[in-house]
Formats: C-alpha cells, structure tokens, sequence
C-alpha cells in the first residue's frame, strides 16, 4: 500500500465515524478550531512567510499567498459562521411507505471522502476544511506547492483541534507532496475518494477533468454573457453591464460578452461603450459594433469563447433574442446569464431555453453566488448538471441513503 | 467532425427543443409509440430472427436477446406507463427571495443528452428510449452487437413515430457501429454527452468507468449481505435470506452473504442450511460455519467480495453487530444490506453505519427496486454517491437550473 493510498484509507476509516457527530458537537469544534487559528497566528504567520520568500513564487500569486493578522481572522470569522448554519445530515427528504408496508425515508448523508485540489490560496485549506467537516466528510487537501508551509500550519492547528475534541484528526489530512505524480495519483485514488472538487484556475480545472477517474465536479469557469433586449430599460441595462464586468472582473460570475439587439444598437451602443471605458475597460466588437463605434477593438472567433477575468469585454449585435440565446448556447460555460428586458415573453423564452446553471431577467450575473443565495457558504460554483449546478453550498456536499423499515416483507 | 460527433450534436441539438415539450404532447408520443411497436412487430421480430441466427452469439445470451410477441406487447405496455407517470421537467424544488430581493426558482430540467451503453437485451432499447424522452433527454444508445438488428428496428419504429410527431427524430439514436473502438469514443465525448449510464455485467460497468471521460453514473454491482442479529426472529429471519436468495438470483438485489451472530449459530444454522439446500443452493461456509455444518464447502477470501448471482451463498459467523458492519463495509457494493432483529438499538446502529443505497431492518434485500419503491419506473440502480443513488426513476434523469427574476438588482 503506498502512502497515498494509506492516506485514503485514513480519510475512509474517519469518515465512517464524522458521518455520526451530532451538530452540537461539530459545532462546538469548529468554534474551538477559530479560537485555535487565533491562538495560533505567530505560528501560521510565520509558515506564511517562508512560503513568501520561495523566490520561484510567481509575483502573481504573492497577494492571494500572503496572510496578515487580519485574514486569519476572516478565516476564524469563517469558521464560527459555519457553525452557525443548519447541519443538513440526517434530514429526511421525504418519507413513504410503500405497496409492502415498507417504511422508506430518504435521509441526507456525507459523501465520505472529499478531494479538494486547489492553487495557492490558504484560505481554502480552511473554508473546505470547515464545511467538509460540518457535512460529515472527511476531506484530503492538496493545495499548491507555493504555500505548503502555510497549509501544513494551519492544518497543524486544525488536526490538534480534532484530536483536543477527541475526534479522528484524520478527517483533515494534507498531501505534503506535492509532485504532479502524487497529484494525478490523487485524481484516481477510487477506492478511498469519493468525490473531487478542483478550485482555481480553467487550467487546473482541465487537467483534473483529464486526468482524474474518480467523479469530479467541475466548477468555476464562468463565460458569461448579458442580452440587452430591445425592449430593454437601457439606464438599467448600463448598470447591470457595469455592475456585472466592473465590480470585480477577476471572478466567474463577472459579465465576460454583451449581447444587444440590432433595434437599439445604434443609438445605444455609444453611451453603453463610453460608460464601459469610463470604467477602464476594453472594448472589443464585431464588424457590427465597429460599424457603430469604429475605434473598438476587432473581435476574433477567439473572443466569444474566451472568459477574459480581466476589465475586457466582447460585444455583439445580434438580430434576434433567438440569434442571441444560439450564441449563449454555443459559446457559454453553463454558468450565469442574463437579459435585460421589460417584454414578458423574451424574459421566458430566455430563461427556458438558455443553458445554464443560473439565468437571470433584469440582474447582474455577480449575484451567483452561495453567500447572495442565501446558502452561508459555498464551496464553489458548479457548471456541470450531474449532481450539484450553480453555488454548492452545505446540502451540495451531501448524499442520501434509504432507511428502510419492515417486519418481515418478502418479495412476492 | 466525426461520425460519432455529428450524432452527439445531433442529439444536443435536439435536446434543445425536447426540454421545452408540454406533458400532455410528451405523452400523446409514448402512447404512439407503443401503438407503432405492436403494427410493426413483424419487421422487428424479422430483425431478431437475423440477430438470433448468427452463430456467434453465445447460447448464454439467447434467452435475453429473444423477442416474441408477448415481449413486443411487454414493451408497449411499458411505454404506455411511462405516459401516465408525472413529469418532473418544471416542478419548482423551492423558491425564495434573497436578501437584494431576487426571486430565485430551482427549477428541474432535463440532463440533456444521455447515453445508455448496454448488453444484448433488446427492451432496454425501449426502456431507456422513453425514460429518456419522458424526462426531456435525447438518448444515444450503443447496444450489444448481438442485437444489432433487433436494436435497429426498434429504433426505426420510435423515430418515425417522433417524426409523425414533428419531434426532432435524433431525440433517440442508436450507434449502429458496434465496434470497440467506436464505443471507446462514444465514452469521451465530452461536448456532447452529459452522462453515460452502464447496464449489463459488472465487467461492462468496469470497462465503462476505466474508459470513459464523460460522467458515469454506477449502476448494478450488488454483493448484498443480511445480517441475523441474536435478537432476531428466526422464521423470519429464513424467509428473508430464503426470498433474498432464491427469488430471483441473478439480479443485483438478490442476497450474496449470510452474517450470523455467534451466540444464535450453533442452534440457528443448521435448519437455516437446510432450508437454503432445499432451494437447492450452494452453500459455503468460515471456519465457524464449518464447525457447525461440517458439509458447506469452506469459503476462500474471494467469497466474500464476489457477487455470484446464482444459487449460492457464502455464510460468516461473527461476534458481534460491530463486526458484521465492518465486514460489509469493507467487502460490499454499496447497494442494500439487510438487518434481522427485533432489538430498536440493533436496528438503528446497523442503519446509520452500514455504507450503502439501501438498509433494512426485517426485510428482504429484493425491495430495491424502482417499481417496488413507488417510482413506477427504474432506469438502474446507482451504486454512488454522487448525483443519484439506489432505484433511479424519473428524478434522477433531471437536473435544476435557477430561474431568477429581478428589477434592476445589482451586487453592492
């Protein structure tokens, strides 16, 4: 048995008993963990800072590495919210009795053994510690290897916190190795992990999707697009393109491409795109929005498939919402899409016929998201269908089993 | 483009306008349908005479490949009651305002494309076909070359009826190139497949998880233990693991393994033997077993993971509920594992840690089923955890998306 697969089956063995924790009991340790990061900051700042001066840190990644008293105290915050939310393990779906007098409910349950493989960021070693944990799951992390020190402290105190609680601390484990090899190894652990959830970039998103064989929930890219319809309230439309690619351009649910009707192009294209660049954003256009404002960037075919994370944006007229719904299907990610229009049925032919996890009528798409949902959490935004679509937050984390209850049926 | 990726954007193409069908249209088909398979089964049962006439089609697999009247009526019958089953494309999960005051819906919708890869029975063809369609899903079906031809008359018959329908046809299409290789590719087609679904032998569903790049749903392995307590009812207890066993010993829910409390064997086993032996099952037996009924034949560890689905069972005396759950948890399938007592605590321990679909308490393990589980039709039986677990009926062909309504709102 290799050590990877000794890790897994750890991970399993803590799993068995995590899915048996009372919420008052899962709750009280994570409050107790938020006090441990505290407790422990001297520690985990200074792990952080070995992992600051590795000179092959990309400068890219040094802002999102690095943490101060005030992020460990946002990731003690964090904790202590977790513990606040409803504990969905252990509720009943629903509950029937069947033709034979069966009793059969339908009652959440951990997944068991979650895979999280992410970049550089610490913070997510313990968001999805926490909420893996709350939802009864043991969790295997394998973060970058640009902040190894910092992770391996902060699982430091979090594996401490379980075993004070006398709870197994291996429902928190880190691959301390951080090779590709041991990676992709990780990806097909199927014996032990039961569901990967990669976080980060489209790259890291890609490779797992290819490499992996145990399921994988694919999440985080986010090409999405606002259709300014013609019978739009065009004030409102500026604000929600604005809102939508401005307010923080380098995340999924930022607006990436606007649509709008050949009726009110002309007129409105103008202003639309000086407010934009007003905003420090770069316009590209098709041959259309050129012909309107003729100092855009050309667009290429390239453009319309591109998630920029970045203040560009692509814009295009189209004939018709048909013409614009077609575009959305062919080029989208399944993540957020919007119309903007005052007209009934445009409204609900979008939202019925475009394909995405969330379609929005007169809204930005910054709103997918598990906090704006009301979720109290998220750990990540899932653009695939099976399983979990859209923000995933604690109940996503969760499977089901039937718990049947007879006295003495047979089959006839 | 390939071949096989113009049927897959065929079929997404058509999956497009299949999510937008009314019910009441939906059904109108399915009856339809069954009508066109009764007026043509002559060429069907044409076809499967070619089929059944080649030579190379091992003589274990005629039986299911055969096609009678009788069956044809089966199947028609089949289709009808998928019509009268209620749709679950549309129903709202929950509704809610957020806190910015965006009304968001989670509505289900169809999966989108599926593809079914099966054996050489030709009612899955069938089945599958309006499971699919019921639920607003294109299918691309890749059947066992044995029944190629009876598969591509089937076919024919379901899509002229979607034709004489104005449906879009490739709502179902058939890969009529059964070669390995072709079917490797069918697995990886990521772009246009939104999950495949194994039916047939475990190797089949192997094959299918080590090959395949699109999502799999796990389907049918089933090494189902039941469990007699001390504390159970000993009648009872032998009509379950009699019904679990010999009912019907080739399906997945059939019970592979018989757990014995050490404190009841000595006087329990015997009779429990010969009851089985007059079934005219195979019986093995551990060490303890042995000690007790000397004949069994001794069990290796290979019994113990192997599920037979034939008259044979593999009998373990064991010291306590503790060792029987860890037993089962190392070696079975995840799918249903039964409990005999009349002890609550017993009960209710065996049902929170046994890992698996399905967990009764005084009942056979043949119940997991989606006919017996109320949802008036079953597409399979998942073995995971992800997405769908145990009997899959309509529900579990769909996922949700959000419908979200605003006026104007965007992200502070």
């Amino acid at each position: 048995m290799t050590d990877l697969e000794q890790l897994g089956e750890r991970a399993q063995s803590a799993s068995y008993t995590l899915g048996l924790l009372a919420t008052t009991q899962k709750n009280q340790v994570l409050a107790a963990m938020a006090t441990a990061l505290i407790a422990h900051q001297d520690e985990i700042l200074a792990a952080n800072a070995q992992d600051l001066e590795n000179p092959q840190v990309p400068t890219k990644f040094i802002d999102r590495l690095r943490l101060t008293s005030e992020r460990i105290q946002d990731m003690a915050t964090g904790l202590t919210q977790v513990a606040t939310l409803a504990d969905p393990i252990g509720n009943v779906d629903r509950a029937w009795r069947n033709e034979a007098g069966l009793m059969i409910a339908k009652e959440r349950v951990p997944l068991g053994v979650i895979g999280m493989i992410f970049e550089a960021r610490p913070n997510v070693t313990v968001d999805a510690s926490a909420l893996c944990f709350k939802t009864g799951n043991a969790v295997i992390l394998r973060g970058g290897k640009e902040a190894i020190h910092s992770n391996q402290a902060l699982v430091k105190v979090l594996r401490s916190t379980l075993r004070a609680h006398e709870i197994d601390e291996n429902a928190i484990q880190l691959i301390t190795d951080t090779t590709h090899a041991t990676a992709e190894k990780f990806m097909q652990l199927t014996n032990y992990v039961d569901v990967l959830i990669p976080r980060g970039s489209a790259r890291l998103i890609q490779t797992v999707l290819a490499k992996a064989t145990v399921p994988v929930i694919e999440t985080g890219a986010g090409n999405c697009h606002v259709y300014v319809d013609k019978d739009a309230q065009l004030k409102m439309a500026t604000d929600i393109v604005i809102n939508g690619k401005v307010q923080r351009p380098s995340v999924c649910n930022a607006t990436e491409k606007l649509l709008i009707h050949q009726d009110i192009a002309a007129d409105y294209l103008p202003s639309m795109i000086q407010a934009l660049r007003d905003q420090g954003v770069e316009v590209r256009g098709d041959a259309a929005t050129q012909a309107i404002v003729a100092d855009v960037v050309p667009t290429t075919d390239e453009d319309w498939g591109t998630e920029y994370n970045d203040l560009i944006i692509a814009v295009k007229v189209v004939p018709s919402e048909a013409a614009a719904i077609a575009h959305i299907n062919r080029y989208n990610t399944q993540h957020s899409e919007a119309i903007v229009t005052d007209n009934y049925r445009a409204g609900k032919v979008f939202q019925q016929r475009v394909n995405a996890a969330c379609v929005y009528i007169n809204a930005s798409t910054r709103f997918t998201d598990g906090f704006e949902f009301g979720f109290g959490a998220e750990i990540g935004i899932s653009t695939q269908k099976l399983h979990a679509r859209g923000p995933m937050g604690l109940a996503e984390l969760t499977s089901y089993k039937y718990i049947i209850d007879g006295d003495g049926q047979i089959r006839q």
